[in-house]
C-alpha cells in the first residue's frame, strides 16, 4: 500500500507542504497519499480574515490573528516565492507593502494554480495523534465539524503546520481583573475604529504593539501608550506616543509602571505579549515544548523532531523570513520522505540542532539575526530542486527594512525594493500608508487615476 | 479493586456530585474513589470569575461567562440547597438578589464544609473519553495543565458536569465582518463601563439580552437596542431602550431589522445569541447533541446517557431550578452507583425519557415550564435522601418572580421572597439595585450603618 501523510493545518506552510509533493507528483514522482486537515472552512492560516474572536462557530478556538487595515509589515519581496512571483499573481508589478486581502490572494493563488484544494478536508479539527511503535505509524483523530462526527486514520508521516500565532499568551498584572475598561490580547484584536479618540496601553514592545499602536493612531486613538519588559523599542515616535516600563499594577483607569511613574485614563489595554506554540492535539512525546525562537531545540533542520522524524513541524519557529522559508522547509521535508535525503541517526541530528541553538543564543541584534535566518534558509534550499532564491539579496532587503523602519514607523511602508525573483522595481504606492485608509485588495491594485479613466 | 468514578467539572454541578457521594461517606456508605478534574485552577465554575476572555493563560478555551456587577437574576430562595441554607453559611438572613462574589461565597462555603477539595484536581482539562465494551471501564485522557502532562486513568463511572453555559453560539449576520465597531459574544462580556456612552445593539431576548442590556443602561450605556427573533421580551421598557425584529444586515454602523426599520451609530453588537452543549471530550457515542432545552433527549432521568448509562450528566438541561436540581440530580445519580437505586433496561428508560419530551414539547408558557422542571427535580428528590425541599413553595416563588419582572424589569431585584429552608423573609436590601454599583461582597452584607458604626 502507498505511504500517506497528513498535514496538520492549510496555513502557508501546510499549503507549502502540499505544494512540494505536488510539484514532484507532476514531474513524476511517486508521493504519498496526502490528506490535509484544516480547522477553518477555507485555507490560508491567519491570512484568511475571520470577524470572530475567541471561540468560532463551532465552539472551536478562533484560529485567526489577524485585523482589519492590516499591511505586511515587511517588504512582499522578502516573502516571495521562488516558484510563483508576485508579478505573475497580479500581472504586473505592485508596490511593496501590500494589505492583508492581496497577500491573502497571491497565496490562494499559488495553489489555486497548483490544484491541491482537493488534498484539503476543511472544517476538520485534529484531536489526537498517537504513533505505535509495533506498526509505525500515526493514528490521527479527527472530528468533522460539519458532520459532528469524530474518526481516526492511520498515516506514515505527519506534517504539523498549525501555526504557532494563533494562541494568545495573556501574563497577570495586578489589578487587571478590577481595570474599568476593555482588556484583549492583540489575537482578538479587530477593528481600529472602535479606538478613535481613547487613550490605549499596549503591553510588549515586538510586531504587535509595534503594528496595532501606529495602527490605532493611524485610525484617530487619542494616545498610545506601550509598556516593555526588556527595552523599548526606541522608534521616534511622534506626538501621541509614549514608551513605558513594564506595567506592574492597574487600580481603575491608572496603570503604573515599573520605573514609577503612570498614565491615567486608560481606556483599553491590548495584551502585545505574544503567542503561545500550542499543539493541543499532541501526546507528550511527540509535543514540541518551545517559546519562540529562531530555532527551537529538538528539531533537525528545523523540521523533524528528532525522537521521531517521521513527525515535522513546518514554520515553528520565529520568522523573518516565511512564505519562502515554509517553502524551503517543506521541499526538504518532501524529499526526506521520498527517499532523496537521507536523516542521520538520532545523536547526529542533535548535534547538528543544537549548533543552531548555540549560535542562535549568541545573537546580539536582528542583524545577526537575520544573517542566522539567512543561513538556516540557505541550508535547507542547497539540498532540493527549490527554484533558486538569492536569499542574500533577500537579507540585504530585510536589513534596508530595518533601517527604513528607523528612519520612520509610519512612513516605512512607502517604500519600494526589487523583486529578488524578476529582478523589476515595484511601484510607489498611489496613497501614502498613512494616508490609505481603504485596506481592500481593489483600492489597493486600482490606481486613482486608473479608477478615473473606468 | 474499589470502583472509581470520575466527576468532569468542579462547578455546581460536578460538586453537588462530589456532596453526594462525601454525604453518604459520612453516614457510613462505602462510596467509588472519586477523582473530579478541573480545567479551571479553583472551583466555582461559572461562578468563578475571571477577566479573561477567549483562552486562558494555557490557551485553553475559557470557561467563565461571567461579567462584573452580575446580580443574581432569580431569587436566591428558588437555588437554596437543602443541606445548607444561605442563613447557615451568613450567619443570618440576607437579601434575595445577591451579586456573584455572594453566592460564589455561598458555594463555596458548603463544599469547603463538606471536606471534597481532597477529590479535586485544578488546572486538569479533560481530553478524551473513552468506553471498552471488553472491559466495561472508560479511559479517561486529562492535560496537567501546569505539568504540561498528558495521562489516563481508568474509571467504572463517569460524570460529565462541564456545564453548557461557556461555549459561545454565534450566528453570522451579513456585513458583521465590516461592522465599523466591537462585535462580541456574551460569554466575553466583562465590563459594562466600557458601554457608558454608547448605542449597544444586542442580538437575543433571553436572559443575557435582558441582563447585559440592563446592565448597560445601568453603567450609563446611552441607547440599549436589542433584536430578538421571535417576538420580543416585552417588558415595561424606560426610555432608553427599543425592541426590534432580527437584524438582518450591518452596513457601516448602521443595522437593519427584519420589519425594514434600522439604527444608526451603533457602537457595539452583542451577540446574546446563547450557548452549545459542547463536550469536544467525548467520542460521537457518549456525546450528548442537543439545543439547550429542559429535557435533553437520551437522558434517562435527565442524567443517563441511554446507550451507556454508567455515563452520567449533571446539569446538562435548561434551568429555572439550579443549585438544588443539579443536587437532586446527584444524589439520584449517587444513589444509582451505589446500588440503592435500579436503573430499568434501556426500552424503559427511552420510554420514560419520551414521554418527558413530548411534556416538553407542549408546553405553552413559563409558567407551564416553571411546573414542568418542578414536576422533574420532585421526581427525583422522591427517590433519594436528599433533606425535604419544597418544590411547590419554590415553583410559587418562580412565579411570582416572573411577575415582578413583568412590574418592573429594573425594580424585580428590589424584592425580597422567604427562605423554603428556613421560613425566614429575606431582608430588604440596603440600596435599591439600580443605585448598587459596587458588587462586592463586603458592600452587599455590610448595611451602610453598620458601615458608619466600625
Amino acid at each position: 500500500m502507498a505511504s500517506r501523510i497528513a498535514v496538520i493545518g492549510a496555513g502557508p506552510s501546510g499549503l507549502a507542504a502540499l505544494r512540494a509533493f505536488e510539484s514532484a507528483r507532476r514531474k513524476g514522482a511517486e508521493v504519498p497519499e496526502i490528506v490535509c486537515y484544516e480547522k477553518q472552512s477555507n485555507w490560508g492560516g491567519l491570512w484568511n480574515y475571520t470577524w470572530r474572536t475567541g471561540l468560532d462557530e463551532f465552539g472551536e478556538p478562533v484560529h485567526g490573528s489577524m485585523y482589519r487595515y492590516l499591511w505586511s509589515n515587511g517588504p512582499k519581496e522578502c516573502l516571495e516565492f521562488a516558484d510563483y512571483s508576485f508579478e505573475e499573481h497580479f500581472g504586473r508589478p505592485i508596490p511593496s507593502y501590500p494589505p492583508r486581502a492581496v497577500l491573502h490572494d497571491y497565496i490562494a493563488g499559488r495553489v489555486e494554480k497548483s490544484d491541491v484544494r482537493k488534498y484539503c478536508k476543511f472544517n476538520h479539527a485534529v484531536r489526537d495523534v498517537e504513533y505505535d511503535d509495533a506498526t509505525g505509524k500515526f493514528t490521527v483523530t479527527v472530528k468533522d465539524l460539519v458532520a459532528k462526527k469524530r474518526f481516526s486514520e492511520e498515516f506514515d508521516y505527519v506534517i504539523v503546520a498549525n501555526g504557532h500565532f494563533s494562541t494568545p499568551n495573556v501574563p497577570y498584572f495586578e489589578g487587571v481583573e478590577k481595570f474599568l475598561g476593555r482588556v484583549l490580547h492583540a489575537h482578538d484584536f479587530r477593528c481600529a475604529d472602535e479606538f478613535a479618540g481613547k487613550h490605549v496601553l499596549m503591553i510588549g514592545s515586538s510586531y504587535s504593539a509595534e503594528d496595532i499602536g501606529t495602527q490605532c493612531h493611524k485610525y484617530g486613538a487619542r494616545k498610545i501608550t506601550f509598556s516593555y519588559r526588556t527595552k523599548p523599542m526606541g522608534f521616534d515616535w511622534p506626538e501621541g506616543f509614549e514608551e513605558k516600563p513594564l506595567l506592574t499594577k492597574v487600580v481603575g483607569r491608572t496603570c503604573h509602571f515599573k520605573d514609577g511613574s503612570s498614565v491615567d485614563d486608560v481606556d483599553a489595554i491590548i495584551f502585545c505579549t505574544g503567542y503561545l506554540n500550542h499543539y493541543p492535539f499532541l501526546p507528550d512525546d511527540l509535543r514540541l515544548e518551545t517559546r519562540n525562537r529562531l530555532f527551537p531545540p529538538n528539531l533537525y533542520k528545523g523540521i523533524f523532531w528528532e525522537p521521531n522524524p517521521k513527525l515535522m513541524y513546518i514554520g515553528a519557529q520565529d520568522q523573518y523570513y516565511t512564505f519562502n522559508m515554509f517553502d524551503a522547509q517543506a521541499w526538504y521535508a518532501r524529499d526526506v520522505v521520498l527517499g532523496r535525503i537521507a536523516l542521520p541517526d538520532r545523536a547526529a541530528m542533535h548535534e547538528d540542532s543544537e549548533s543552531w541553538v548555540r549560535r542562535e543564543e549568541a545573537l546580539e541584534d536582528p542583524y545577526q539575526a537575520i544573517d542566522f535566518q539567512t543561513d538556516y534558509v540557505r541550508d535547507l534550499l542547497s539540498a532540493t530542486d527549490y527554484p533558486r532564491l538569492d536569499v542574500d539579496r533577500v537579507a540585504e532587503l530585510f536589513k534596508e527594512w530595518e533601517h527604513h523602519k528607523v528612519e520612520g514607523i509610519l512612513t516605512y511602508r512607502d517604500r519600494s525594493y526589487p523583486s529578488t525573483i524578476t529582478g523589476n522595481m515595484a511601484p510607489v504606492h498611489h496613497t501614502v500608508w498613512m494616508k490609505a485608509m481603504d485596506d481592500s485588495l481593489e483600492a489597493f491594485l486600482n490606481q486613482p487615476s486608473q479608477q478615473a479613466a473606468e
